[in-house]
């Protein structure tokens, strides 16, 4: 079912790379290594250096290269970023030639990636959507996982350069969106798994289990599994700052989640009990702490750990 | 924090076995391999022949065989039938000797095992509370995963016996309801990771991802864990029977869960939600079939698969 | 708090009134007893015939009409039907003088009037919107309870004129929205009511309570209100078709409650019961029962009634 | 199928009466109006001064009394008070004579109730369930609403009696559970009042429509009923002290629910939603505060209201 054809050379010679972030430059760095020519852009330049010390060429004419250039990756923040490289005069739409494939990999809301896909063909241009499960370390050893979807040609073109940058490359079909669904679905379980990790977290504090050993047996008997123990050992040690990734974000991938299932008329009540308990740890005032935080929330309304935690956890410095 | 001694000797040579089920069994042959001598009870004396020829002898006469013997192991199914052994004339506590130890091995609520304790305690004997992960086939590999719990001292002397059965071997304290609370959290967190499997399927099929595909790159990307991976698949192939746990027992578990929650007076969202989806299963008429049926609901009730799956799924022969 | 003037007089000498549905017609009827000139207009002109025998005059050049006259009324469907005439070219928007003054009567979203406002207010243009609480026999008898927000001076002069459609008027300020708000935020106590039936009748079916017996008691005891004795009298008797409201209206406006929710932060878990009980009924089958048939669901999952509701009752002819 | 027999009379000419709280003193003040007359006992012999005035005597001795009396009423605060004077040494159970009618108006747990039922059966006497709605103005007034259960020919002869204290009488059958099942019932759906109203006043915190004006409407145009506007402009105005009930009671009555409700496997969403509600607002400090503070958590959780109420709120004198 799942289409993993390794050791094939893709039939592109050059591409331009946008977006230089924490995971884009070391991708772009990584995908340096197939031999192609690559051309970055970024709209701090100094962000560039690195990857012109590593083989690439600044592109200052953006709207000229993309007009020579067959493919372009985009790897943005969110669905605005895209937007506005995509939609701007001399953006992507305006100035990539027919036939022209734009693939991006950026964790997009998958009603944007529809209308993306759309807009593209009316040019003749091909929208790949390719985003990424992974942290910028995972980034950097060109371990990620990646799920691509497009039409079958392209992604046969496309899929030997994302293979430098992660492994396995996961084809899931022609229609873009879908990649973008199962890197929501993706965040969403482990919302879950957050959730059914502060619940039971909370009872061991008061029936008197060790959280931390909890954790470790479970994982041991049950999981075997890194995320459960990270989070896991996070949680138990009321580690939630700095944050990995901010409960407002979480409270956003959860919306987006929500949002797809009210358009297709799905429940969902662990997604609706995850939207209350982030939002109601926002209120709390853990905007900026890790979403693992909601096993802060859960165990204040347990009666588990002392309540006013904003309070008793003053801000960094 | 959790300590694992390994390669010591217990200086028990003799014991007695009681509970030769599907787990009973394997577990009571792997624990002759100790080298100990070891007398074996079940009320249907058939059932012990493997045990005979593996080198164990029949105690016909369960109370006088107790009475000389300063170690017993019960592997039974529920309160009920460890309630019947221990407290019936001749069983367990009126016949185990001053200083004699009580290994019990089966998931009972932690409840019950505060009382037996307290019994055992009030005769000076002592409770050891020794519950296990896994199913038969990891019982009869010697791979169990094993928590234990009772006073130090006899901890020590029958850790090296438990590991005969599995490795390794949790100390979690004096406490033995502690090792009971820990079982049953870790059946809790199966109930969670089947909600957020449930939801999230319901969700792929209505927005048109492939179930078994999401299942094989989530765990590919995130979870990479054994279980995930199996009850992923088990959801997205519909694959409810036979059931290798029962939603009614799952049932039982999660009213466990918010009992002992109840008691200490800790709210468990996702424990009532569960609560709530095996129930409205049973009355489907899900009760015997697999516990992750729970993904029939969740789909039912989001419109992602057809309506009244009992009558679509036929009884089996 | 409260303002409620009767007995003034309004120094409107006519308007125009656009909307004569099941509501428009008799509210429009009664409008004219005030001794307003009323012109009428409805895309089908057949539906003006008691109008005009009442004394109205039909307006076939709603743009000219609406140049002439310093007041309009809407009573429309949905934000959709709204948008229609208000927008088009010669509507509303368009055709109305400046310092004309539009009274929406319609149950319409918070965000569209907040916006329709913003438009009016850019053409010199007032809008008051004035949603009512009340079916059709109430709009004949004109004892409607209306709730009216908009700029003050404006108020004074349309409420003599919205007193004879029902009353009390209740004033809630200047903005517009806010009536929107207050007349979603009935139905979803409405709403809550029915979760509260439909469990309270579920738990009574299975420990021998007669349903018709609970609630004619409850409502003496507790809260002699006519609107819990017709909606659980409903339910106790399955009687949930025809539909005085449908499940799918129901849902659209718990899908606007949490709409606005969502916008402002809030967590409403019980409009996130109620969004998953009503999604599963549609899924069900009952998408065109009465939303009290929440009861049909709820009972379904609590075992109290055979499943299969739609099988059970076959359609109406 | 509700039979309210008025105007009869009782055929008992004595009677004793047992619990003279705030409660049972006005209620046993009416019962003498009927010309019965009524021998009183309460631990605290003090407390007897109003009903001796009124023409009661004093029982000192309990036991001898209750041998010589055919009817016995108790008034007590929960089911541990009941269990006390029934089933002590020369209590209810010993020295009611064979015949003799129970009647209990506590509100107590049905399992309770109808293991107290199968006791007097043993014995040869009768148990009535009579559980009673309204407050203490009510029970001065005379105005309570009584649920009656019991085998019908002792309820014939008991109801005449009861009308002194409330009317109407609800005869609810021979099983006497029911009737406090329809007590118990009747606080759930107060609870469902309280969730729908804390959610509703909640949002129009957030979008600028004000609480109390928001009641006073809803009421008007919906649901025109007493503890609608009571509870409503309760939480309005955030008068959650003095409590009419305590949060830590409400807490107990839902408890109750539940587990009718897990007794007969029947799911109750927003009975889970009340408990995880309340027990939240316990573990915040409002445990003595009325239960309609369930207000001040939902708006905390919305960001509606500052957090940390408790704080907030100093104790009282």
């Amino acid at each position: 079912m799942t289409d993993k054809r390794q050791g094939e050379k893709s039939p592109f010679e050059e591409a331009i790379w946008i977006g230089t972030g924490n995971m884009g430059l070391p991708m772009a760095k990584n995908l340096l290594l197939s031999g192609i020519k690559l051309g970055v852009h970024n709209r701090t330049p100094d962000k560039l250096a690195p990857l012109l010390a590593a083989g690439a060429r600044a592109t200052s004419d953006l709207s000229g290269s993309l007009s020579r250039t067959p493919l372009v990756f985009s790897m943005l923040a969110d669905d605005a970023a895209v937007r506005e490289v995509a939609s701007k005069q001399g953006g992507i739409l305006d100035s990539l030639p027919t036939g022209g494939v734009h693939v991006s990999m950026g964790t997009l809301s998958p009603s944007f990636v529809e209308d993306l896909a759309k807009r593209h063909r009316e040019r003749g241009q091909i929208l790949v959507s390719a985003p990424v499960f992974g942290r910028p370390d995972r980034a950097q050893a060109g371990t990620l996982t990646i799920v691509a979807a497009g039409p079958s040609g392209n992604l046969d073109a496309v899929v030997p350069l994302l293979e430098c940058m992660g492994s396995p490359v996961f084809r899931v079909g022609e229609n873009p969106s879908v990649a973008n669904h199962i890197k929501l679905l993706g965040n969403f379980t482990l919302g879950g798994l957050l959730e059914t990790l502060a619940e039971s977290l909370s009872l061991a504090r008061k029936v008197g289990v060790s959280p931390t050993q909890l954790v470790e047996i479970l994982d041991t008997a049950i999981y075997r599994s890194p995320v459960f123990r990270n989070y896991g050992q996070m949680m138990a040690r009321e580690e939630f700052r700095p944050a990995g990734f901010r409960m407002r974000l979480g409270l956003k991938d959860v919306r987006l989640v929500l949002s797809e299932a009210d358009r297709v008329e799905a429940s969902l009540p662990l997604a609706d009990l995850l939207h209350a308990g982030l939002l109601s740890g926002i209120h709390r005032g853990l905007e900026d702490w890790d979403w693992s935080a909601l096993g802060q929330v859960r165990a204040e309304d347990a009666g588990a750990v002392r309540q006013n935690a904003s309070v008793r956890h003053p801000p960094e410095d």
